[in-house]
């Protein structure tokens, strides 16, 4: 329970401050016989990486994986994956001011205070640059799920502060994912909704943001009444993103608002196989997966750092003024879309293999 | 990770069904020394139990609680506390004609896809019984809390549909919850949202509801980054309560429209403390508890047993229409706010123990 | 990690002490469809309860079990099993004189040490009562092993004090072990160790013993290098239990006087399967069960009460004079011998369920 | 319970193979503040390294050891660290012969069956290098508990084949056990024991023998009955290290020809504190440990390596005879010796912490 593991059949293990020597993970319990290169991963982490585009922090991280173990001749053996990246463009002089000082909404305080003492250098081990573990990690679970029961796992930005994107999930597609630098599957409003965020930029300010997730052609049956339901562990690995500050699934918050004959999903039979007219439900009932869709989403608050000077208080105990600082990204959800893909693909493969076993 | 068991050093495994024998926990880790008796646990059954108003379902359960291990002489011993409540008000026969119908947004499909059998018997192991297990359990970790370092966990309802009560969290007291039937703090809304929910019952419909939660004077320092925030553990665990679509803490979906400059809680010095001005971050930095008061909302859907004529599917693979069922809860959010007091508590309680032991 | 549970994928959370209300366990993860009663179950425990023959202690307990949850017309259901017993030969008057005094080599100094205080009647929690809960638990696993896969597993006895019996494994049968209140299949050599049992009962003294194990047929492939190997995991359950003090697999401790060109056991082809000639090895290579027989010795320790006199210490820190206690067992192997089936048959299930699932 | 983790609340993950790009561990949970760098480590890892005696394989490696997270201005943050050994001396041509055979009694069979490929290079993930990441791991532990709270924890060589070293373990130190090049504290026997050792070693075969464990200065109260025991988690960790087939606490396996009233230790009073005067239980009373010494013996079968002809199955199904192989280790008890230390350490430090927090 000290907090860097997630999973429990397929267990990761997140290890690496921002600046210290690397960042990375060990991945226990990948199935044996997966094809697997440092090619599989890498896409994913391009996708996460900062200096992606101008919407992203400026800082260049190179974030190159190397697999480390586990791989013999091409595929997994069944063994520990060690998964490492080198940290590398460590300007931690840039942090040097901010030993002494406690930035708002970040967690230099509640670490200090837990631990007695931090890395102070680009928010060590707080620092967002530990979620490309996760996604290195998700793109092994990604390419298993999708070889081996084609399930398909996709995320992208609905929101942008007051701005909402109306999104068709029965057409969604990477490539409409991809198609812009902010991951917003719906073209017209994605131009706006960069244009907000270049604006906030701008004026050194960040803002908020939601992804939403979606995980096609799961099978009937993943998920562990009652407390490993399936929404419950998707919540669970969402809430743990850095930022995050809420999740829902199907109907979520909308639902509470609505009756039951409104909200219940009829069944019915189609195509020799039982299923739902809709999917408030969000493809889980009672915690299981229903073969429907599943469909959620996850609530990024505005980030923490900006170009504008803040009151704190510094170690000394002292209230002070936190002149703005340097390169973040006015917006976190383009880079965060690779992650929640992680996340629910860990989620998914962990139940999966409680169902099927490893054979 | 077979599902029944949660937390890892206060560690609750419930067990039973809505019609089996009984319906109980084993809570394991409670530390030593603890007096407790059913009296510490009866009353949080009682504000759970079906049948206590008229805006909940008519079926009586007395959920009369045993203690059958791991208390001497009063006190608790540090070993395996049993709780055990027997079920009485076994009407199973009313579930009968549910033994061939898998109700709409109702478990029966998915358990029986999952097991290839269940217990038909309102709802077996996924009926909300199972939460009085949670219940039980949660009176134990709430009493430790507040007796050991004066924490105080709190829940109430906040939304009944489209119907949202103000609430002030600084004055908020069990007293002003309790005073109603609905269990919402503010009167003059409770009011107009136990009409909204008899209006609804008598069209034999269900209506959603959010409950929020309050945890005050929870020490700095428990939550175990990355994947154990506390945000995360308690998402996690209000995700796991049955009906539950939805979990936000601190400013939540509606912090994604703000900026940073407006989100960010500044820092200060009061009464020799670090505190911070506002408290968008719900008490929480990093995953870490930051002295603040924590705060969240959940979000639960219309019950899925309604008073009407449904289409759906039996268990021959035939599309049928479900009669109009008996009993039900208009909107389970009254009984629900002990169910999230009880795992919040649970949360803190494991995360307490890690960090402070058992000594 | 608060100690009452064993194992993952089939979990079992013991509770109860010798005196409270009532002593049971809490199944969590057996597969669904398993045809279940109290008629499965019972005979192991049978097995186990005391006062059964002559060489056990006097008392009477009646080790009634009752399944309370998990099981629905006949068959398991997925969920979790409640099997409790009621506690009823309560004479914890004879206690009393117990509740000041740190019996020698007993658990009473070290529970009132790390709790503070503790349940002092009849050895509370540490009691070998609680051992009854394990043999329940057990005795599901090993029905469902002996129906899905044709595994078989036999404990049986095979030294008390200084004599040691000669057994054949490749013979050895259930009703061998069973022709005699020893459980030595050795009928010849278990008369002499009856009598010795006798003798020393009669001198109010208590002897050691050793109990071995045997699994047969048990699949290729079972055991999770690096720290879960099938090895370590049946050392980790069998050194669980009451008085035992160490454990050994395959040549044990006198292989390690064994040179690797005596020692090695070499393959060859039988059957069309890979097999080994001799197996010393014990069943197990590198962790993973190799299709051999797995057999193990487990060392228990003589009882710690007597029938003597002993020096000792009270509660309030004087030097006192401990009087010839009550009723005991002389030699406790008979009855370990279903205790230990049954935790090997709960660390197999486990390792059967991770390489199977639960399809 | 992919079978890579060890631990609760200090829980490392080994990962790597003999010949992958690099074998390493992440700590999870070492508590912060603690002063550590590779100067910490190194020593221990050299004695378990190859190549440092001529009782030792003549392979080198260098095991160098690089903390590449979790340490900031040389103390301990709380978060995870990485320890990571790239592998050099890769002459992995020498194993090429051995892709296609299932060498005796070694892991080689049981992974292929198991998972269906497997790193034939040099044994893969069953090689004994992974080892050195535990050697590592429990470096950090043994820092730990030594400054805390003056713990000392001991191996050293007791036996090998039949030639048994008498031990006073209340004079035991380190320095004595380093003394010869077996870690044997009884001088006289250690020379015979290294002439026995050499003997085997010309005759290209290989022996075993024991490692005796001892902890001092162990607090009372650690331990958690009923399932993890002090004693069954220290055997648990010693059957999980390669070539283990024993392990026994106190008496063990000799206690069981004892009579209650022999082998009971008796409590008296001792400089204020409650002593026993005879400490057949090892320490550890009812799974808890009493204040007195901790000591147990872990038996290792001779080496699998041989240098002499033997016959066995290859991949193809055929029987064959297989070459004398490389270089190997002729005993590997004096390696073990730091092995035993460093799991001793990591389960007594997880149990610490379990009692009292991280504060």
């Amino acid at each position: 329970m000290a907090g860097n593991s997630f999973g429990n059949l397929f267990k990761i293990t997140t290890f690496g401050e921002s600046h210290g020597g690397s960042v990375g993970v060990v991945v226990d319990g990948c199935p044996p016989g997966l094809e697997l290169s440092e090619a599989d991963i890498q896409p994913d982490l391009d996708r996460r990486k900062p200096g992606q585009s101008k919407i992203a922090t400026p800082r260049k991280e190179q974030d190159e994986i190397s697999i480390l173990s586990g791989v013999f001749e091409g595929r997994t053996t069944g063994t520990p994956i060690l998964l490492l990246a080198k940290n590398k463009d460590m300007r931690s002089e840039d942090y040097n001011k901010l030993k002494g000082v406690y930035r708002p909404s970040h967690a230099d305080f509640t670490y200090q205070a837990k631990y007695g003492l931090r890395d102070w250098r680009g928010s060590g081990r707080a620092s967002a640059r530990e979620t490309l573990a996760r996604v290195a990690a998700g793109a092994i679970a990604k390419k298993f799920l999708k070889e081996k029961e084609g399930i398909e796992i996709l995320a992208y930005v609905s929101k942008v502060g007051e701005l909402s994107a109306d999104v068709d999930l029965t057409s969604l597609t990477l490539e409409k994912i991809e198609q812009n630098i902010l991951r917003c599957p719906n073209e017209k409003k994605a131009v706006e909704m960069i244009a907000l965020i270049e604006e906030v930029r701008d004026q050194g300010d960040s803002i908020g943001g939601v992804v939403g997730g979606l995980i096609r052609k799961c099978p009937v049956g993943l998920g562990e009444p009652v407390f490993n339901k399936l929404s419950a562990d998707l919540g669970h690995a969402m809430l743990g993103i850095n930022a995050v500050k809420g999740f829902e699934i199907g109907s979520g918050f909308n639902g509470t608002k609505l009756r039951g004959s409104q909200h219940n999903d009829e069944f019915y039979i189609k195509d020799d196989k039982i299923r739902t007219k809709t999917n408030n439900s969000g493809g889980v009932l009672g915690g299981i997966s229903s073969g429907e869709d599943i469909y959620f989403n996850v609530a990024f608050k505005p980030v923490s750092t900006i170009m504008k000077n803040q009151k704190t208080v510094n170690t000394n105990f002292e209230e002070v003024e936190l002149k703005a600082e340097g390169r973040h990204d006015p917006c976190v959800v383009p880079r965060a879309v690779p992650i929640v893909e992680a996340m629910a693909a860990i989620v998914l493969i962990d139940h999966y293999l409680m169902r099927n076993g490893y054979l």
